[in-house]
Order: C-alpha cells, then sequence, then structure tokens
C-alpha cells in the first residue's frame, strides 16, 4: 500500500482494475429485491443500498475531492455514507441505517454512476504528480470495494435468514451443480518445524498497513490439521455436550451466551423434523458430515478445540493455530492463491475431498479460520496517513485474527500475509475452525 | 358493536361500506416508494407494507376463517401479522416488522386483493344467521381499517422523517391551497353547568365496546377553552423556560426525557437559522403563531397548563378537561361532525379562525386532546368476546384518553363518545392542547 | 393539613406529639444489627440509617432552617437526606444510598439526636405567628415520620429477604402469642346504594393535601367482600394456571414479568419440600390457608379478580373496588379506626375469624387493598405550598390508589379518606385483594 | 505451582508463612468502620466482610474439605463465598454481595478464626502424602490471599471514594511522613538488544500458572523509559486537548467513554477551585506534578503514548512495551525485588527523586504498568489441575497485561515473571504509564 511500485503509471491497467471491481461488486447486486436493498437485520448488517454507496463515497470522498470532480451530490450524502471516520467529518449511527428511506435505490445507483464516471474521466486524464497520488488512493479504495463483496455476501445471508424458514426465505441464487464429496480425507496432524522466520508481506505487492512491517518471529515446533473441521465432527462435540459444559468455554463468553442457551449450534442451523438443516445462499440445505463447520464464533473455535483435545487421544494438545503458525504452514506448504473463492459462485464451503499428502487443504478459500492471536500491531507498524489513519489502526483491541479467505472473498484480493479480525463473538462471516497443536520434533518428522 | 341494530342486513350496503374502506386506504397509500413501505423507525410506528397486510389479516382471521374461504396463503402470513392477540396464536415481535425482506410489496398488495375478492364474495353470498354474524364482524373489521388509516398518516410522517431535513426529506403530499388564518380567534373559557349527566354511546349507532356502557356521572361547573392552544402561546412557555422548570412536570417524565434535555420543543419542531420550523406532511413549513400546537405529549400538555395556570391571571386554575367534561362540552353545544378531517387532504390542523360566539371551536378534527383521565373501564364494561377480548381491555392501564379525532382521523370514524388513548409520553400522533377550569357559578353564566 | 384548627396552640401536646412519634420510630429500630442499617436491596426500598436521618432532616429542613437552629452539620448532611424535591436543592440518586460508608451509624444516631433537641427546645419556646406556623409545619413533619414507620418495615422486611432462606435469614421480631384463627368468614357480598355522595375527608381534622378537596361524587350501586381474599382463595387462582393465563393479565404487566415468568406466586413465598411458605417478620411461616394474601401487586389482584369472575358464578362481575366505592363502604358501615395495625406488634395481616354480619370486615388495618382507582387529583385539589408542592402532586401519574391501611401503619396515621398510592408492579408493601361487584337493586337490599 | 520443590515438608515454615499472611491480611482490615465492612460501590469492588471470608474460604474448600476439618459451618456459607468457580458449585451473583446483611462482621471474623484454628491443627499434624498435597495447596491459597490484601487496598480506596469529599470521606490511614522528592529524574530511554531470549519462570521458586511455561521469543531492539510517566507530563496531555482528540483513541473506548464525556482526567481527580486534587487512602492530596499518574486505564496509557509520541520529537515512535519487553529489561538490569510494596504503608507511588544511569527505575513497586500485550496463554500453557483449572485460564481473553506490582503489592508475591491482568476500561487498581519505543541499534548503543 505504501509501496506502489507495482502500480506503474498505466493508465489502461488502472481503469480496467477499477471497472472489474466496479462490476464484480455490480454483479451481486443484481439478484435484490428493492425491499431487500432497505433491510438493516442487525447493527453490523448494513443494508445494501448503502454498501453500494458507501463504496462509491470511499472514491468520492478520499479521491474525487482532492483530485477530481466533487458536486453537491457527494456533500449531500457524505455524512449518511461515512462509515466511522472522525477525521472525515460526522456520520450517521450505524444502526440507522436501516431507517432511511431515502437515498431511494434509484437514487443510491445514479450515484454511483455518477462517481463512476468521474472517476472513469480522472483516470484518464490525471497526470504526473496526480497520477501517482490516483495510483496510490485508487489501489486502497477498490482493496476496500473488495472487502465489502464479501462483506455483502454475508449481509445478503443475514438479511434473507431474518425470514421465516419456508416460503417466505428465498434463495439468493440457485444451487451451484457442485459435485460435493461425499465425504472428507481423514484427519491428520502435518508438523512444521520452529525457528526464527520472517512474517508479514514477504511475497510484495499491496498490501494493508496492518501486514506491512515485515518482522521476525521466533516460532516453536508445532503441526496443523490437514483440513478444516468438519460438520461432523463438530457435532460429536454437539452430541457430547459441549454446549453445556462451562470448563470448556472462556469466560465472557459463557456468561454472555452459554449460561443463557442463546446458543447451542451454529449460526445458521434449525433442527427440523429430528434433522440439521443449514441456511445457505442457495437455500436451506442439510448439514453435510462432511462439509467444513461453518458460521462458528471464536468461542465455539476454542470450547471445540478443547473439547477435542481432552477427548481424543489423537488430539492430546489440540488448539487454535496462532496467526503465524497459519502463515508459516501456508508458505511452507507454498499453496498456490486458488480455491474455492466468491468467483466459484458457490458462496458455500467444500468438503476436502482429496489433499495432496503433507500439505494442509483448504487454506484458501472455503473458510476463515479463527486463530489464538488477538489482532495487534505487527512490531513497527505505521498506520495509514491521513484521513485513512483510522481505517485499521484503532480497532486494535480485543478481536481476534483471522487467515485464509473464504468462499465470499474475492480471489484477487486474498495473500499469504492477510490479516482479517473480527470481535470473538462474531459469526455471521464464512468463519471455521483448523486445529493445530505443539509437536515434539522427535517424534515425527518436521515440515 | 354489541349494538348492530344500524346494520341493517343490506348487503349492498356492507359492501359498499367494505369497498369504500378499502380504497380510502389504498388511496393512501399511493404516494409511497418501494422503500419507504417498508421502514420502521421506532418500534410503535410500523412499516407501510405491514399496515396494509395486517388491516386485511384481520378480515381473513377474524371473517373468512370462520365464514368464508381460508387459504394456506392466509395460514403463511397469520404469525407475521397477528399483532398482540395471544388468543389468535403466535405473533411476531412488534420491533422486527422492519427487519423483514418478505413478503414483498407486491406480494403484500396480491394478498390484500385475494382477502379482498373472498370478503366481496362472501358479503354476496351469505345468507341468514351468517349474514348477521358477517355484518356484526365486518363492522369491526372496517373500523379497524379506518384507525389503521390515522395510524397510518402518523406512522409516514415519522418515517420520512428519519430522513435529514433538506433534499433527502421529500413531503408526502402537495402543500394544501390552504388560505390559512392569518390569526386565531381570542382565547376564551365557556362555562358549562355541572350536575349528574349520563356519558358514553349516547347517539347510538355503532361504537367499541371501551364507549359502550352508557352510566351517570357527576360533573362539578366547569369551563373550556373556546379553541385549542396555539404554536405561539407553548412558544410563550417554551420561551419563559417550561422545559426546565422541574416545578411543571410530573415526576416519571421529569425523570424520563426532562432532566436530561431530551425534550426541548414539541416533536419535529426544528430552529434553522433562529426561527422555528416544523416537519409536515407536506414538507418543512413555518411555525404558524396561529395554528394549533401539535405533537406534544400528555406531559407537555400537563406543564403547559400548570404554567398557564401560575402565569396568567386569567388562567388561574387552568388545567386539561376530563374527558367527560370534554364529551360533555361537545354535546351541549351540539358540535356537528365535520370539520378538518382526513378527508380534507391536509394532513395538518388548521387555525381557529373564527368561532360561533359561545360555542367551543376545533372540537372534532384538527387534532385529538389529551384530556386529565386516565384510560379505564366505565363502569359495567364489557369486552369484545372471544378472539377479540384484548382489542382495547388489556391496555386499560396506565394510558390517557384523547377525545375529538384529528386532521388524519376519517370523519365516519368519529362519534362524541369515542375514546382514544395512548401512554402519556406519545408525541407522534396529532396530538393538542385544550385547556379547562373549574368555575364558579356566581361569577359567570353557565352554558 | 391546611386545616390546623385541631392543633391547638398547645404546646404540650405538640411537644407529646413530637416525642411520641420520634420514640415509636426509633423503638422500630432497636433490632436492627450495625449491617442491617447500611443494606439496600433495590432502589425504592432504602437503608434504615437513611430513613432515620431522613426523617429527622425533614424537621431541619422544613422547621429549623426557618423557625429554629440550623447548624454546619445540618448542611452537611441536607444534600444526603433530601429525597426528591428540586425546590430545596441537590439530593443523591436514590440508588446510590447503600452504596455510602458515611455518615456511619453512630453520627446518624448523633443526628437524629441533635435535631430532637432542638426541636424540643423550639417547640418549648416559639411563640405568637412562629408557634402558629411550627404547629402547621410539624403536623406535616410527624405524619412524614408516620409513613416512615411503616415503609421502614416493608424496608427491612425486603432487606432481610435477600439473605438466603435458613441459617443466615434471622427473623426481626419474636413471632406473636397470636392465637390465629383456623378459618376464615365465608366470604360474601355486602351490598351498598348507589347515588350521589359526598368524598374527602368529611371527618375532618388534618389530612394529606390529596385527600382534602371535598367533592360529590356520583356512584352506581355495588357490593363489596365481607372480608379480604385469603391465601386458599387465591392458591386455587395459582393452581388454576392462574399465572400461565394470558387472558388474565393486563397488557403491560404480561410483557414484564409473566410472559418471563419471574412472577409465579405471592412475593416472599417460597415452595420447600413440596409446601408454600412465606417469609414474615418473625420467620419463615406456612403460608395459611385462611390468612389474607400478601404482598400482590395491582396485576395480581386484578387478575385474581378476572379469573374469579370467570370460574365461579357467585362472583360473575366480581372486580376490584373503586376508592370510592371502598370510601363509602367503610363510611356507611361506620367501621371504627382500630384492627391489626403497628402497635399490634404482630407486622403479619390476622384471620377474618368473625364478622358482624353485613359490616365488612378488615376495612381498615392487616392489609392495604389497591382499587382499580389511577391515583389522580381530587376536583379542586390544591398542592401543599412551596417547597413541600412535591410532597404528592408530581406523582399523580400511572399510579393505583390503595387503601385502609395495614399491619404496618401507626393507627394514629390511619382516616377513612385516607389515599396510599404505589406502581402497580409494587409488591413489598403490605397489600392485599378484597373484590367488589356491581350490584343490581332488585335482586339484593342495598347497605 | 507446579513446581513445589521450594516448599520442603518444613512443617514450621509452613505454619509460620500461612500465620504470616492472615496477620497481614487481618491487619489491613484494623482500620475498616462496621459499616465500611458492608459496602459494594460497584460490581467488581466486593465488601470488605466478603474478601475476608472469600480468603478464609480458599483454604476451607481447597484445603479442609479435602484434607482436613469441614463443618457444617464451611457448607453453610460456601455458597456465598465461592466467587466464581463452577466446578465448585453455585455461587451468589458477585452484584449482590453488598446487598446482604448476613452473615454480620463478627460471625465473618469468627468464621475465619474457625478456619485458622483448623488449618494451624492440619499443618501441625499432616503426615507424608497428606503433607505433600497440603504443601501444594498450601502455596496457592496464600498466594491467593496475598493477591486479595492488594485488592481490599483498591477495594476499600474505592468505598470511601463514594462518600462526598469533604467531612464525610475520611481517610484510611495517616498520611506517611513521606519526604517526597519535589522532581523526578529527567526521562530517558534506555536501549536493550534485541535477540531471542528465553521468558517466563526463569528465577525458578513458586509461580502462577500462566507464568510457568519457559519459552524463547524473539525481541527486537527496543528501549524503555527510565521511570514512570509523571502526573505533570500526563497534566500536559490533559491541557493539550488529549481527551477530546477521537484520532488518539481505540474506537472501544471512545465509544464507551470518550465521546460522551464520562473521562476528562485519571479516576479520584477532582478540579476544586482551579487546583487538581487526587484522593488517597491518606484522604485529598493535590496531584504532584513529579509523582507517578495513577488509576489509568489501558486506554489513556495507550491514548497518551500515541500523543506523547507526535507531540514530542523526542519520543517518536513512542508505545506502551510488551510484556516481554518488561520483562527483558526488568531481567537485564538486574532490579531487585524491592521498592515501594505494601509494606511501606504508604498505598501511593513515590517520585522517582533519583536513578542509577542506565537502570530503570520504579520497574518494581509503586504501579503496575500497562503493557501492550493482551494476556494470552504462553506456549505450552498447562492450566491447574481439577477445580482450580478455573483460576486463570478462563479468563485469557479481551484482557490486557500489567507488569511490576504496586504499593498495594505483598513484596513477597512479586517477581520479574509476575502476570497480572485486568479489562482495558479498569482503573480502579494501582496502574500507571511507562514507555517504549523501537530503537535504531547503529543510532544509539544497546543496553
Amino acid at each position: 500500500m505504501i509501496e506502489c511500485s507495482s502500480m506503474e503509471e498505466n493508465r489502461e491497467e488502472m481503469l480496467a482494475r477499477f471497472i472489474g471491481a466496479q462490476r464484480q461488486f455490480e454483479a451481486l447486486l443484481t439478484p435484490l429485491t428493492a425491499e431487500e436493498h432497505r433491510i438493516q437485520p442487525t447493527v453490523e448488517a448494513s443494508p445494501p443500498w448503502w454498501s453500494l454507496m458507501h463504496t462509491a463515497w470511499f472514491y468520492s470522498r478520499n479521491i474525487l475531492m482532492e483530485l477530481g470532480e466533487y458536486l453537491p451530490l457527494d456533500r449531500l450524502y457524505d455524512p449518511l455514507l461515512n462509515s466511522y471516520y472522525h477525521a472525515l467529518g460526522p456520520y450517521l449511527d450505524q444502526g440507522l441505517r436501516g431507517k432511511l428511506a431515502e437515498p431511494a435505490n434509484n437514487r443510491a445507483y445514479a450515484y454511483r454512476s455518477s462517481v463512476h464516471e468521474r472517476m472513469t474521466r480522472l483516470i484518464l486524464t490525471a497526470t504526473g504528480k496526480e497520477l501517482e497520488r490516483l495510483a496510490f488512493l485508487l489501489e486502497i479504495a477498490i482493496n476496500h470495494e473488495e472487502q465489502h463483496m464479501e462483506l455483502f455476501l454475508t449481509e445478503i445471508k443475514r438479511i434473507k435468514a431474518e425470514n421465516p424458514v419456508g416460503e417466505l426465505r428465498l434463495p439468493y441464487c440457485a444451487p451451484p451443480p457442485f459435485l460435493s464429496a461425499t465425504e472428507a480425507v481423514a484427519a491428520e496432524f502435518l508438523p512444521f518445524g520452529g525457528g526464527l522466520y520472517e512474517f508479514g508481506n514477504l511475497e510484495g505487492g499491496w498490501c494493508w498497513d496492518n501486514e506491512l512491517a515485515v518482522h521476525s518471529y521466533h516460532l516453536r515446533d508445532f503441526a496443523i490439521m490437514n483440513r478444516l473441521v468438519t460438520n461432523g465432527e463438530y457435532l460429536e462435540f454437539m452430541e457430547d455436550g459441549g454446549y453445556e459444559d462451562f470448563s470448556l468455554w472462556l469466560s465472557s463468553a459463557y456468561d454472555a451466551v452459554i449460561k443463557k442457551g442463546l446458543w447451542r449450534s451454529p449460526l445458521y442451523w434449525e433442527k427440523i423434523d429430528g434433522a440439521w438443516w443449514t441456511w445457505t445462499l442457495s437455500g436451506m440445505k442439510r448439514v453435510e458430515p462432511h462439509e467444513p463447520v461453518c458460521h462458528v464464533s471464536f468461542y465455539e473455535a476454542h470450547a471445540y478445540a478443547l473439547w477435542k483435545s481432552r477427548n481424543d487421544a489423537h488430539y492430546r494438545g489440540a488448539r487454535l493455530p496462532t496467526e503465524r503458525e497459519w502463515e508459516l504452514a501456508a508458505r511452507a506448504s507454498r499453496v498456490p492463491i486458488s480455491g474455492n473463492f466468491l468467483e466459484s459462485g458457490q458462496y458455500h464451503p467444500s468438503s476436502a475431498a482429496k489433499a495432496v499428502p503433507g500439505v494442509p487443504a483448504q487454506m484458501l478459500g472455503d473458510l476463515w479460520v479463527w486463530t489464538a492471536s488477538h489482532y495487534e500491531p505487527y512490531p513497527g507498524y505505521k498506520p495509514l496517513p491521513a484521513g485513512l489513519v483510522e481505517y485499521n489502526s484503532k480497532f486494535m483491541n480485543n478481536q481476534r485474527v483471522l487467515r485464509g479467505g473464504s468462499c465470499a472473498t474475492p480471489v484477487g484480493h486474498m495473500r499469504l500475509s492477510y490479516r482479517n479480525f473480527w470481535q470473538a463473538l462474531t459469526r455471521f462471516q464464512f468463519t471455521g475452525i483448523r486445529l493445530a497443536m505443539d509437536f515434539d520434533r522427535e517424534g515425527t518428522h518436521a515440515g
């Protein structure tokens, strides 16, 4: 991000990138009804009209205001579309987005078009210093839009889930013709040797400020699961009373949701006539034992790990990986940036049907995995400058890092060093579980 | 209501009444955008899609289920459209109506049409006992729909007010071509002699259960204002620090909203460049001193009365009228059931430009007035039977009675004995103030 | 109260009244431990240290400051001891009284002594106008102290109930040697003829502002129960599922405490080994079927009446009495001001073992009964002047009137016209149920 | 802790340790009034009666129940004194401790004596395996009691602060005769070289489970301040608008307390006649510029660091130290376990009047310093066994580590590896600030 060297003053490439991102997001909006554009089911899930304007606003406020054409229209919408940047002026309470009937959908799309047109003109005409600055800001804005693609898919899933199961809860898209595996590969722990490694954006290219500072860190030997934890495995935890056993839960979660019985399964699961079903973007679907368990919070991931480590001799010492263990495992295994990402159009994790021996499957795509790591600045961290200082830095507190991307992440947005973060109670994202453990180098052969 | 004598087994009249009510409500919905149909700004203001289905549901659940055709469609929507009748099965939390994207607007209107068609058929074909029963239930359902016409206008006013003042807050209708008076008649107290009077539905015809039991009640001599309190009068209260003087406020309001500074003017008022403006259904409008003050709570009405009684020698002893004082004054004055009602299309109170001497103006229409009376059953009260027992009776607690109807009430819905009721903190209805006082028969000539 | 004619300028009588009230309250404090002085179990139940200082403060702030000696000591404690009088300066949040370790108990009693001594001196030395003014204020302050005697007994009952049942919940006093009746007289409704009657302080003598305005009011014929409702009768309601039947409950109570299962019996009842026990000031006690049911809210009284009227043919139309029905029944029956009041030292209601035919028993003492009447100003009401204006008037909103006094009320404090008031959810006072009904004059002989 | 090797089966030493800890805590309780024993000002600050019983309960429940004499008395109090151990049975809601008048103070002390006596007997008589087990458990229980000594001092400070400033807020102890320095040494950053170091309980001896796993960790070069941040330095932050500048605050704190203006100075500070005063255990005291700033939350420490790094060229890059940076600095500097601890009887931090060049002052005692580290298990962490598993492990979430001990910590309780932890909003502990920064080895000479 600070590094713009990969962003040549290649005007055409910039334009293509910009138009591509716009189109990709807009394609996701196509199936929405007018009504669905306005619904805010919870404070953290914004209504789609807001997302589509907010992503446009990001260009308007951070680029057009400085370098391009800034219209009365922009000024009108600005206080509604600013999300949380104190530095950029007043903003609407997040929880009030679903209370507004204006700007209506047509005006929302018109605003987007207007920004699009002015951005296109700017990219085509900027020169010299201006173009350099534009390149810097544009990359941030496009990445911001990519984040909102994923967010949008999780929001529309949540919005539709507010409708009662049955005729009134219509799918977002047709079920994918996926030849879903009927079983998952056997679970196995793959060992990796410890030592002093470098972490952060080693691969180069653009990245967020929070990944930037390359730094060395000493890891102990560890091993990591060769795939994600499955529904079948998680059901054993449920059936063994995992949600009722206080000793598995961190204190804050226990008091907030477990003691009161608010959580007894992953989000979106419903027991119908004795069988577990789950809500997906292509409709209700039987919980398949071999698919990865999804929509669990950090606390559920943590409790599952603890339960498994106590109840299965092969998992003695199982725990969540740290974010650096995950990163090392991915890097050492040279996992390619491909897999079940947003572009597959499946919007649901796949089973790990097969795996290359010694190489962890499902590291990228499918589901974000919760790591044990609190979200903290890397040593030497420097936040984005000026108006964007608030983008990441002010949230580095009491959140957990997730790694790997999901079936809702644009593939071009992913990197081995990518750090996602959410509060530990969050369940509406595409989140899953991968276990790790300490590893005794004598006993096994290191990776 | 129990009295159906005025409802002849005149099939045609019934049909006309039914169709008329349906059309009247639907006409009110015409100006809505698709987006506005879905917004629920506060728990008590439902989104329009729900109101238009709920009023249809009332026919479906209370009439078609028993006497007509009840379809899978009805069963599907029933738990969403039941408002609060435990006796009629489960219902959605009131605050969740604005969270649903389904039934979408087109499905909402289709449901309404379906009910309409089946009701029409039923009215045309019912015979004998069935027709009698139908007549009884239909009248209740139509009156229910009329209540929702008023409610709808106050809800859409509230919905639009959620948008920020300016270009994004669009009026619901064009400003009326009203040659608004430039001043109001001078305030005066009109005396009425006390004694033992009858109250309740003396005029006969259909009425709600809560008006029904005709009973005698002894009133003392009293006098009542010849018009509603104006904005100009209320502004004096505001400018004299009325909202800051603890001694004017009932304890519960003081602690809830006054001490914290949450209320410093009527609802919808905004001070813009030193001048007071107010939101109306035809847009922002200067606060006109001669128009009646509107959108005040019971507490503000009560505080105003107390302030006025202390600060104006002509108002010594001024207070809010009891509901029976209001009823007697209206009845004794033979005020006709006409005035500024919903049908005027103005949706805003008019000034009391002139008044017949000795006759109180603005008794009907313009604004509901808060009375001093808690909402309680009349002696001998019997609630509506069976499934409708909850219609009124369970709310007879800690609410205040309002009388007279407003500029949003269908004129055909009004009666001298009509009892409206809201919690004392309510401000989003068309509510105003009329003062009364005890009256010394020697000093003046009684009415 | 405005009427002081009964308060002769008899200095000795005044002194005796004052000392008597002080001693009576202080005697109630004797059994307290040091610890119990400091506990505030809920916002509305103040810790005893505060009550004993607050009652002294009432003399200090309203009398000594104006007419006597006002010391730095008074000034120091004033903002802690003012309860809710905005007119008398700042005051501590009610809920914080239990957070203070100072003034410690010894300082609290020393303050009380200091006020006592200065008041004594003032009573002995005041002359002329001053004495007249003193007589006026003293009577109010003594009545205030009498109210706090009752309040104290209900507070200490609540405080001790916070300790777990068993060895740690010690009684306040020894069980009374009461030869409790083993059954109650049969329930019967006693008729009273309607008509235009006068209400308020007809008997003369001192009274609160809220009883003062004598006024006429027209009652219909009615009948009232000859005794309080018993535990045995209330248990039938409980066993018949009264707490589970939505149709018996006013909406606000249903949503607040019934739906959630928070209330399933009167306050202080506990089921131990299959039998119902209740907490009393002399310890845990079996729930005796023939004793009056106690510690019920207005809502429970209302639900019971509705249930009984539906399920017992002899109670068709049963409901709570209005406050004026109660007053008329008491006055017409010439019930003497005697019975089971605080002075009996029993602090628990007695059974109605016998009754004079045609005369309602238990009208005074034993338990306050909830009336159907909202607490409202009588016609012509004028609040206490100046600093005491807030004593009653600002609470005339959303509360219900109770009548008759209880086993915790000083007998000298009671009058037929006495109006007590609490919010409908209140249960920690000594409150019970007496039913009334409309009455058909033809069918029976009126009282 | 698991390591008991330092706990010889030396019966006499054990007895001396036990009696010493008991006496040390009881000496702290001596100045309390009866009233102060019962007050719970906030949920997290327990009343002293509870603390003195809870520490006794810890011996009773964890030792006497297994190895000694367990009486009906123990069983009676058990559910009141269990703090939060689900594994040890039911427990009272933490917020209700201040609602109980029983067990009264005398019973509380009697219980303590009874436990003391039985423990003494057990220590004198246990043999063989039993003695070994006793030694293991006793050490934990004594350390638990030591933690409560510190907690008690912060609780009584908070309890007394609830009383209004002035005559009613009495000091806990006499002001110490401390010849407080009139200035602090100049601030300086002391450099330490990075590399792979070991962390955890390297010094050996007993420790908590959370310090135990010795592990290697790679640190970068860093520098740490030679003393704590002073009031004078913090006042500059305040006067520069630090509490008003959103850009200095982590998002969660900004929304919870800064935006609303709830925090504008450290806890216990009050501005009186234009000067800052602070509450101490020996009374109100002027805020001395050279004394360390105390009673700040993690968020204030973090905001101060950010502000300082922006506004002072010598502090460019200043931030809070990580817990391992602090530990390395302390260990490398060979700071002795001495200083201003509880035993000084001062209960207030001292100024850093002088410092050995190159050695950081105030590393131990005076104030705990907030580190940047979230409280997380060390690699290889194993919680305490069985009933004590909940002691630390379930709190390893969303809390920050503090290091170094304070003027309220018993000196014998301190270690270089000691990890204290509190939620980031906590201010009632003795908490202060020490800054660190990255350090460029070329530019300076490493430690």
